[in-house]
């Protein structure tokens, strides 16, 4: 009986072993309790990777769901290309921007194109992984954008700006915050990204969306708003289990570690705050409207999950759901006062899911953190407000927020004006009559069904 | 090249361990075997509880894609809120009830709201894993009624069920069977939860839709019965999917431990019994009309995966096929007979699916277990009938499938019958002619479709 | 407070060290660095394996998406029942011809039925991992035909293939590669399956597509084809992206070991191949018809991750872009060729993505391989010709594309032509009509839904 594996071993591994002398762990004849530490540590930070990875699908079929029919083809081309376009600029430029060595604390320069990357260094090795792990999260700040701008973004502009978030825009906050640089030494703590990831998307599309315009129909002579509801709300309730499911992936991995046993914890809150903002957000519509709208519920477990990333390794379950419930809350205000007072039509509730609740989350760390929760986690031996901590760390914590928040609408702004001078921001009334599926790449998303467009 | 772990790690690590002394292994300096065994066990058990949260959107997808198109978003809110609110419930009390200290060997009395997780000790990270995995289960067992009860249950009365179920009814009888409760006492093996969460999710919608009583329009006046066909097969064949993946943390993760080879050996049990009972389901029906219908045959795989989660450590591979197999036949018989002879409306087949054929494989234990197979697993020498154990395992698995439908079906009708008292159980039948994303949710699933609704 | 887990090891430990001895090592009271490692492989190559049973649900969706709604329900039950069946002949035949005890280096002979799998020692533990691994490749060649032959074959003749690929033909492919075959000892490489899975589907699906013949109403009088468009092109992206993501257990896992850290550079050669696929096809199609197609990009992204899988283990980030983007062309230029010119009808690109793109991965070991990469992934030092390796690996790589193309064209064929003959390949004209969910199945996909069918 032969193993494939086995086979291998058999017959390389003396070689290996041979060629390249001790630097070679990965295959050492001897497993020791140092090389299995490297392998669990490496095997779960993949294993997240992945998880995160599935995010991208997640965010797909919300969007889609969550747009109309006539556009459905446009959106998953968007979720694609954002994925395809951020890996190949993550990879060129965007991780060295990151991680490379630091430049006046602002952004990194070196690193790129995973130079540092050599398989025949256990170094090396890691290095592959982490960038793996980086590029799940710089796609997951890309993708967010999409849906703040959809139904009325033209194509060739959104593939424009999706590689200079993955290569710039994104990487330069990831770098103040997680790369060593200025917002790292003031000590704010945003462990798995909501600011880092989630807000800097919110953001961008807020930057996109006002810049867009409202779509075609969306708002009265008068001003008022008018409801444009999803096409395919199974399809959206999919999305979001997929992402909640590959949020276990985000947060717990965000040790990348799976000897650092805080990973148990943090999916704990991750869970119980997702549970406590879908649970919430459905009370406040069903108080507002009198029923419990599907669509705003399924964006309140999404809000829970935005904001419980931030403080997800430094807080206890309690305060985990307190923290999901008010996310809960604050998203249904935020959509109305998006759409109502600011009028920037978003289509799914980008800017208010990841940006507005990206900032509640960042700002928690400062409220609710336990010294207790985040010493086990390696966060450090930070308290909040609540737990006899001061004012300092929510100081930081807002710090980071109105900077990354400066930064990132200055950026995407200047990206999407950018855009639209060179290939056209928005698309035609005709196209977005007619739907951006026959416009932008001539077909249909459901050829054989009887639709009847709006609008 | 920063790294975040590493830069986590060089500020916090001799902190970390200078302040919490020999507890805090989560950081141990120098990893050991017993230090990486825990860490390996830890990232078995949480990657298994992110699969088995997944099952939660493959429920969804089955549930939404056998129902009608009108009752699409209201069955995914129902899905959505059921793990929301169980997540709560079992956190606050539910973990306490099943895994605290034992009280008559009746239910547990301690642990509540995750008293036991402390983040400075092994152990207390131990349990925020363990309850992460186990609060999964709860919401299993918890969402498997939405189905049995679909298109015609009031939402509130939903909502009201699930804290009930997930807090009271399942964590009583898990306390029986895996809190070392009467019937652990007994010997009763049910390895993975076939009774303990598919048959209580069973009982209880069988307790659900007799107390509600069938669809508008599901039976004629000659007593005969209308079939009322899904509006969505491909998303219930996706569901399918995602169940059958899930399945994989199901079974292989309730060993809660990487260590234990013998996730391999359940692996490979669950695929062959799932892979049996599609092809008995779908032979089965095509013997009976003459072509093989694709959502009987689908349940099929179902009820092998069902049935084989009792029975999965301690079962050849031969043995999980023709447990599989047979589970295929029975759930086609016992949908026409629930169907047709106790005329209980089960839209989804949840009632023969989880219910049915989690008591067949729980009795299976008492048939086809092995010793070699439960010596491996853990479970213990036990020997079915078919293997020279005689009649005393078969006894066990039997008190236990009986005493689990009678308190489920006891404690499930009394919940639905103080919510049809409180909040009210049925939606109107002019609710059931619009819909209930209407009547419910003031929404439609599918906007500018053109739908033909049935009845 | 008691938990499963515990309550096993304290009740059976000790018994099971006893009466076991020193093989059961699943038990071993004291953890060592052998036995962890053993454990992390397991549970390595076991979550590799979960994964790739996804790709199940990913190619469902895409098939379905691509097909039209009238025979969404038959594409699905053809899925589900390839795995299935499949399961049960890898169990039954395949797992021995594959890597059974060799004969001539053609097949091998021993292994049936799992017979190797003994739960009471760490090898027969090991087996029964290995085998799960392996069944889900098995069925995923077995998968990729139903979308070659799609919307015009009948369902018993597509059974009766199921059977003979998992049980023959695949697996004699994989023993002459992977089971220490002839091909092995020529040195030929195909470390994740381009050729031992991909292509193997895709030419047995150009065997079953000749042999049916085109669908009603595909080409025209004067020989010009039509497109027939797909019906849910939502689905078909959701699959594109399950499918990426369960490619991360094909590739990565297919070290069947975590302790090879090269599973790192694997996840990120297979990233970037597919991101340079979908860049490239969309530009490709974009260049020819002046839109992005949406359907054909994602066949792009497919056929990046196809081209990778042989070589993703012998070269680096910047010639995986490469290997990746040249599959990206090929793949459009392909369906264009074999629809137009072959006129062979395969309504998904499956023969495309699968077979050629299989055979242009495999071909790109002969020219990108770097021994550094190999030897680190365990694949051995070899050098392909761009960088300095010579013709002699390419010929060896050209030597496996030919000889399996020729084997699995061959006998699918005869498998096919007998079922022609046995039980009939080809629905009639009326049943194409009507649809294959009506003839086949009697049933409808989108119940209540208002569809056009086109011809």
């Amino acid at each position: 009986m032969k193993r494939k594996f086995c086979k291998l071993r058999k017959v390389w591994l003396l070689v290996g072993l041979f060629l390249l002398g001790p630097t070679a762990f990965a295959f050492a004849e001897e497993p020791t309790s140092a090389s299995n530490q490297v392998a669990i540590n490496t095997v779960w930070t993949l294993i997240a990777a992945f998880l995160v990875f599935s995010m991208q699908a997640g965010f797909a079929m919300v969007e889609t769901g969550f747009a109309r029919a006539k556009n459905a083809a446009n959106i998953l081309m968007k979720n694609l290309l954002d994925f395809s376009i951020g890996s190949i600029a993550f990879w060129l430029i965007g991780f060295g921007v990151m991680f490379g060595a630091d430049t006046l604390g602002l952004f990194g320069r070196s690193g790129f194109f995973l130079g540092t990357g050599d398989p025949s260094t256990g170094d090396g090795l890691w290095q592959f992984a982490y960038w793996m792990f980086q590029v799940v999260f710089a796609a997951t700040a890309a993708t967010i954008v999409s849906g703040a701008m959809a139904e009325r973004t033209r194509f060739p502009a959104y593939l424009f700006y999706s590689f200079f978030i993955s290569a710039f825009i994104y990487p330069v906050v990831g770098h103040w915050i997680w790369g060593g640089g200025w917002l790292a030494s003031k000590g704010m703590v945003d462990f798995a990204g909501s600011t880092v990831v989630h807000s800097v998307g919110g953001w961008a599309g807020l930057a996109g969306a006002t810049l867009l315009g409202p779509r075609l129909g969306k708002y009265n002579k008068d001003g008022s708003s008018n409801a444009i509801p999803g096409h395919n709300i199974p399809l959206a309730g999919l999305g979001v289990f997929i992402l909640w499911f590959g949020w276990f992936g985000f947060n717990p991995g965000s040790t990348t570690s799976g000897t650092n046993l805080s990973i148990a914890t943090i999916a704990v809150t991750t869970n119980l705050a997702a549970a406590a903002g879908a649970i919430t957000a459905m009370f406040t519509i069903w108080a507002q409207y009198g029923k419990p709208d599907t669509s705003m519920t399924l964006n309140g477990a999404l809000a829970g999950l935005v904001a419980i990333t931030a403080p997800c390794a430094s807080v206890s379950p309690l305060s985990a759901i307190i923290i999901g419930a008010v996310a809960g809350v604050l998203v249904v205000l935020s959509v109305q006062l998006i759409d109502r007072v600011l009028r920037v039509d978003d289509p799914v509730g980008a800017i208010s899911v990841h940006g507005v609740c990206g900032a509640w989350g960042t700002l928690s760390v400062g409220l609710f953190a336990q010294a207790a929760y985040g010493e086990s986690s390696g966060v450090g031996p930070v308290n909040g407000l609540f737990f006899g901590g001061g004012l300092s760390q929510l100081f930081a914590q807002l710090t980071g927020v109105v900077s990354v928040f400066i930064w990132t609408f200055a950026t995407a702004t200047l990206v999407f004006y950018a855009a639209k001078k060179i290939v056209g921001l928005r698309a035609s009334d005709e196209e977005q009559l007619r739907g951006l599926d026959i416009g932008e790449h001539g077909m249909e998303a459901y050829a054989g069904f009887q639709i009847f467009t709006t609008e």
